[in-house]
């Protein structure tokens, strides 16, 4: 697991956005891992899109195509 | 999508320590939505199952069963 970098308030309001009445500190914090992993996962499917487009900066369509791969 | 809640530097910060070298501001606001709509996602499901067993706070159990459900 990532070390936690994303914070917890805006993750916690995308849950009560989802229909949430309440959100326990332990469960803001778990979906917080599950967001970093799957930035991460995304991100290394990323960065070998750009390498096989000769980049060294990620662009968006790397991240994009990257997404579009990984949900099949 | 979303409203923009996630800062995006953080998520810069996690697509440089998959492997990139440089990211672009798009590409990181590409992955932030990404990441937004997948909260939101989870959370609907971890909200259903916070209300299957009658609870107004969706707590960690519900955030990982929602996640492990999505993944199927």
């Amino acid at each position: 697991m990532a070390k936690a970098e994303l914070p917890i308030a805006p993750i916690d309001r995308l849950v009560r956005k989802a229909g949430a009445g309440r959100v326990s500190a332990e469960a803001a914090e778990s979906l917080r891992d599950i967001l970093q992993d799957l930035a991460i996962d995304i991100g290394k499917v990323a960065v070998d899109f750009a390498r096989h487009a000769k980049r060294k900066t990620v662009v968006e369509d790397d991240v994009k195509l990257a997404y579009e791969q990984m949900k099949r």
